[in-house]
C-alpha cells in the first residue's frame, strides 16, 4: 500500500465539464477547471477513467428538483484507478479499479448510517450526494462536484471495489442504475418463479430486466418503444408488452407480483397497476416529484397491492450489486462517447436515443491536456 | 343437527330497510317486505339479531361507487341465530350464535378460493357481496339483499362462529370494521415493538387502535377531532396527534413503522407519509375512489416506503380476527338503535356523531308484526 502524509496541501488540478446555472446558456456543460482537495488520512484520490451518464444528470443540470447548485458537475457513476491514498486507508491501494456511486458521505453515527444504509442517513444535512451534495441549510457548505472530470477525491468508506472479471469501461452503469433497480428488487422480496415487469427501458430498465432474471424471475419488458423489442428479449426478458397496446394491457391483468417502473419523468402510475397479481408491489424509481395523477385507491385495494418507490441504496448494497453481477455475467450495455460529446448525449437522452447507457471515456478530457 | 330437506319451497317472508333509488327521496331507507329463498343444502336460515352501520353503507345507498342495484338493503355486520340448516350443514346447528360479513359467495375454484383468499375470486363474477351483490355484467343476475332485515339465507361457508365469551350484540362490528383493518395489519407484518398509527378513529380505527395494540404495537391516534382524545386513550392509543396540528405533525416525522388509514371520503394522502419510519408502509381502507391529489413520489421515494392499501378479508381471516379478539379482550364500541331511526343514524355518521358504531337491534323491527 502506498500511503501518502494526510494533511499535503497542494491543491489537486482537475479539469471537468459543468453547469454554470447562468440564465443563457447556462445549463449546456461546458469545459471548467477547478482544485480538489488533496486525500485526507480517510480518503483516495481516483484518476476517473469512465463515468455513465445518469438520466438525473439532465434533471439536476436543469433545475427540475429546484435544488440545484450552480455550477453543477454531474457524474455519479463513476469508475476509476487509485492513484493516492491517505494514511489510514486500508481497504485500497494504488492502482486498485474502484468505483464511486450517488454518496461520497454520510453522518456515519444515525441509525440507519450505523445499519449500513447510508441513503436513509438522519444526520443533520443527510447523506452527501456524489455531485450537487451536502450543502448546509445556511448555504454555507460546499458544493460537490461528481465524476463529469479527470479525478476525484473521496473517503475510502464510499469507495467500490470493481470486480476483476467486470471489465472498467463497462462497470460504471452498475453504480447507479444496478443498485437503484437491484435495491427494490431486493427488499419488496423478488424470488425464484415470481413474474416481473420491468416499465421503461432505459438505463435503468436495461439493467432490472438482467437483475430480476438472475434473482429467478420470469421478466416482461415494458415499453412505450416497439423498436426495443429485440434488444429487451436480447437482455433476458421473456416477452415483451407495449403498453400502448390496451388489448395486451388488459390480457396481462393481474399475472405479476412485482412491477419495477423505471420511467423518468412525470407519468400516471394507474394503468401499469391492474397487472399486478393480488398483493402484488409496483415500486417507481425514476420519479421524484408527484406522479401525474392521483392514484385510483379502488384498484389498490380490491386486490391490496403497494404503490412503493425506491431511490437508491447503501455503500455495502452497492457492492452487493457489483458482486452479484460478476457472478451471473450481468453487463450493462454502453455506448462509450467523449465528454466533449455530453450535450449532444443529453439531446439524445430527452429523445430516448440511447441503447442503453451513454458512458463517457474521460481519457477524451485528459487528451486536452 | 336439525335439517331440512334441500328444496323446500316455501318462500321465507322478509321485513327489511331499503332505499328504492327513486329520483326523489328514494335514497332514504324504508320498510319493505321481500321473500329470501329457503336454505339449500348447503345453506342455513339466519334470525337476524343484530346489524352494524357501516360507513359502505352511506356510500352504497347515495350510489357514490356509481354501482348499485336498487333496491338496495344494506348491512354486512349481521349477527343471528341459526334456525334452520340445509341436509349438507355440517358446521352449525339450529341455536348457534353466528355472524355473516362483507361476503355470502364466491366461485370457489380459481386459485385465491383455493387458497381461501375469496376476496381476490377471480371467477366470472368475482366474489358475492351479502348486499348490492352477484350481478352479472349483462345484469341478469340477481341482487343480495343485506342484513337490514330479520332474517337471512347464508352458504354455511360464508357463515362465522361468534365466540361465546362476546356478547352478540356487540360483535356485528367486527364482521367488517374489525377484519377491514386486522387483515392489513397482519399482512404488512405488524409485530411486537412497532409503532403504529391509525389515521380517524371511527368504526373502523376504533377496532384498529384494539387491535394494533393487541399485536404489540404502540399505538398513536391520529384524528382531526380533538374531541376524540379521551377515548382514544381509553382504547388503548399511547398518545393522540392531531393532524391539523402541523408543529405535531412535523415532530413526528419518521416515527412510524405502518400507518393504517380509515378516512371514509376522498382526503390526500401526501401530508400523512412523512410520518413513517424508513421502509414503512401507509395502507389506507377507506376509500374506494382516487386520493384528492397526487402522490408526491419524492417523499415516498427517498424512505423507500409504500403506500398500500386493501378492502376486506377472506373467510378464515374473519373467523380469526373473532377469535383474536374473544382472546385479546378486544370489543367494538357500540351504540344501539331501533331499525327506524337508521336514516337518523346516516345523517350522524355524515356528521361524525357516532362513537363508534352504530348497531340496529333487529327486535325493533320483528316488534311491529
Amino acid at each position: 500500500m502506498v500511503a501518502t502524509e494526510s494533511g499535503q496541501n497542494t491543491a489537486i488540478k482537475t479539469k471537468g465539464y459543468g453547469a454554470s446555472g447562468a440564465l443563457i446558456g447556462g445549463k449546456t456543460l461546458k469545459e471548467m477547471d477547478f482544485d480538489r482537495q488533496p486525500p485526507k488520512a480517510d480518503e483516495v484520490l481516483i484518476d476517473v477513467l469512465y463515468c455513465g451518464v445518469c438520466h438525473s444528470d439532465l434533471h439536476q443540470v436543469a433545475n427540475d428538483w429546484g435544488n440545484t447548485l450552480y455550477p453543477c458537475v454531474p457524474g455519479h457513476e463513476v469508475v476509476g484507478r487509485v492513484t493516492q491514498t491517505g494514511v489510514d486507508v486500508t481497504k485500497f491501494k494504488v492502482g486498485d479499479i474502484v468505483g464511486v456511486g450517488c454518496m461520497v458521505d454520510s453522518c456515519q453515527h444515525c441509525a440507519p448510517c450505523q445499519e449500513g444504509e447510508e441513503q436513509f442517513c438522519e444526520g443533520p444535512v443527510g447523506w452527501t450526494a456524489t455531485y450537487n451534495g451536502y450543502w448546509k441549510p445556511d448555504g454555507s457548505d460546499f458544493n460537490t462536484y461528481g465524476g463529469y472530470s479527470t479525478n476525484m477525491v473521496v473517503k475510502e468508506k464510499f469507495v467500490l471495489r470493481i470486480p476483476d472479471v467486470i471489465d472498467p469501461s463497462v462497470a460504471a452503469p452498475i453504480l447507479c442504475a444496478g443498485i437503484t433497480t437491484y435495491s427494490p428488487l431486493k427488499h419488496w422480496g423478488v424470488k425464484p418463479g415470481d413474474r416481473v415487469g420491468v416499465i421503461g427501458i432505459g438505463g435503468l430498465g436495461h439493467m432490472a430486466v438482467q437483475i430480476a432474471k438472475a434473482m429467478g424471475a420470469t421478466v416482461t419488458a415494458i415499453t412505450t418503444n416497439k423498436d426495443k423489442r429485440e434488444a429487451a428479449l436480447a437482455l433476458g426478458a421473456s416477452d415483451v408488452l407495449l403498453s400502448t397496446d390496451t388489448d395486451a394491457m388488459t390480457e396481462h391483468e393481474g399475472l405479476y407480483e412485482f412491477l419495477l417502473c423505471t420511467i423518468p419523468d412525470e407519468f400516471d402510475i394507474n394503468p401499469y397497476i391492474p397487472l399486478l397479481k393480488r398483493r402484488g408491489s409496483i415500486v417507481t424509481v425514476g420519479l421524484l416529484a408527484p406522479y401525474a395523477k392521483a392514484t385510483n385507491n379502488m384498484n389498490v385495494a380490491k386486490k391490496s397491492l403497494s404503490v412503493g418507490a425506491s431511490l437508491i441504496g447503501g455503500v455495502a448494497e452497492t457492492q452487493e450489486i457489483l458482486d452479484f453481477c460478476a457472478k451471473h455475467d450481468i453487463r450493462p450495455e454502453v455506448q462509450m462517447i467523449k465528454m466533449q460529446d455530453i450535450n449532444d448525449a443529453f439531446d439524445k437522452m430527452q429523445a430516448e436515443d440511447v441503447r442503453f447507457r451513454y458512458v463517457i471515456d474521460m481519457q477524451s478530457l485528459k487528451d486536452e491536456e
